[in-house]
């Protein structure tokens, strides 16, 4: 049995979806029937209920964006911090590996580029660069990053990185929803997380007993906005021309209140794994295929 | 047996002090010797040890001030929030008490004026206004706040707000030494805290077993920053004259990053334990009058 944290938020349904769909025995602790901020409370529920590994997708992310973190900085804390410190400890005393979504947004750019022309990503061993301890980043980021940093001092640990989660389906979380939705779009480069193959992979770590530790579970290769857009257009048939943030000042002048995370990840450590993740490019034009509108 | 944590800070020395000289049973859990931050070991110690109760005279203040902590977020959040959750969880399972050396600063302003016009303090049962959740804050005191707010869920804690420590040892942590030091003072009004009466207060709280719960352990009343400057050019016999900011504009573009603290706290609760508090003005005379050199 799993025992499933933060069940409810866009990833952890989807978790609960999956799971379900796959056969794979589940419970999904909700926060009004288990107060597991509280240590003794989830020691309990974890010691009686010896699920073969935790699964924890909550946390606070800030509605309707990152922004709001900002402004709630205790709520990020608590949920992005001291809860894995929680889990990683209740985990610990009760021997059960503990899995956890962490983001890929402790990371700003890339590492330069290889013979060819691409961008190099970030591996698991590169130290975040967008984090507290290497400002600027926003407050959520640097929250995540710390949440990581908490846990690396647990060993049965799977520390899974979601980096802008998207599929078919239109949502205010999904990538490609919102970059139909705004107004003027903010042209980046980015590695991206299909939200149902970052669920199985983060499963299949667990349940194939990798080796603990951190993953980036993010599709292969990145992809620039423009690219997302022109795809969309062609999918969609549309002839709106989008309109793009002249640069960073005004994008966080007017756009944004917090620096956002663009950054380029290195997925092979996953991939070596035997786990497939598909090419970015391959998940997104799949995604607008299949494209369900809310 | 008393088990103090983070007994090399400018408070926790004194502890140790007192402790030794009042021929308590005491040890001083350095860092070096016991990784205090990692559950399991922190557990293994209480365990094994004991104590009659835990001191945490622990946390990150920042150096030279608390401008530091705007810059050193992860420290701040695993020294005040972090560290609190721990030594509140292992307490509780050890079921140890625990006295928390928390913060007055997590308040701003005062409770307007009494019908003989003195300014009424800040009681334990006022929410903080001086935190994250009511900012403006600095980070160090949205910490403590934060602290104070996970430790709340525990039953068996002292949460003991210092305010503005001083005594009469020349320390650069000293506050009578840093109104010496400034080249320009900043004149605010603020309740204080003698440092062997705040230190002596916490382990009587613990000692005579008053009830749990959060303590303003500060002097008696308040001051203001040219009060404490004219008597101390009285004491001292000093001609110089002091310069003072001229408003909070100036203070906070030349003189401080991050806002700064200055309230009035009520100290009636600790009173009426039976532990005693002298009157703020009449323990600066008494500092000033047996001034000790560094």
């Amino acid at each position: 049995m799993i025992l499933l944290i933060g069940g409810t938020g866009y990833i952890g349904l989807k978790f609960q979806e999956i799971l379900s769909s796959r056969n794979i025995e589940f419970r999904n602790l909700s926060r009004s029937e288990v107060d597991y901020y509280d240590f003794k409370t989830l020691n309990d529920v974890i010691a009686n209920a010896k699920p073969q590994f935790v699964l924890n997708a909550g946390g606070f992310t800030g509605k309707p964006n990152v922004d709001q973190c900002e402004i709630n900085k205790s709520g990020t804390i608590i949920g992005n911090v001291l809860l894995p410190q929680i889990l990683g400890q209740v985990c610990e005393l009760n021997d059960v590996p503990l899995v956890h979504v962490s983001s890929g947004c402790i990371y700003a750019g890339d590492k330069g580029e290889d013979a060819d022309g691409n961008k190099i990503g970030f591996t698991e061993d590169d130290v975040p660069n967008f984090s507290y301890d290497q400002p600027p980043c926003s407050f959520y980021s640097g929250s995540k990053a710390l949440g990581e940093e908490i846990l690396s001092k647990f060993k049965k640990v799977y520390t899974c990185r979601l980096r802008i989660p998207f599929d078919q389906f239109d949502s205010n979380r999904n990538y490609l929803s919102k970059i139909q939705r705004y107004d003027k779009v903010y042209n980046a480069v980015n590695s991206i997380s299909h939200r149902e193959e970052f669920v199985n992979a983060c499963i299949d770590l667990a349940l194939r007993e990798c080796d603990y530790g951190i993953y980036n579970v993010t599709n292969g290769g990145y992809v620039t906005t423009k690219q997302v857009v022109e795809c969309m257009k062609k999918k969609f048939k549309l002839q709106k021309e989008f309109e793009y943030w002249e640069d960073d000042s005004e994008f966080y002048t007017k756009g944004a209140t917090a620096p956002r995370s663009n950054c380029v990840m290195d997925n092979s450590k996953l991939l070596n794994t035997g786990i497939k993740m598909r090419y970015c490019m391959d998940a997104i034009e799949d995604s607008f295929d299949k494209w369900v509108k809310e």
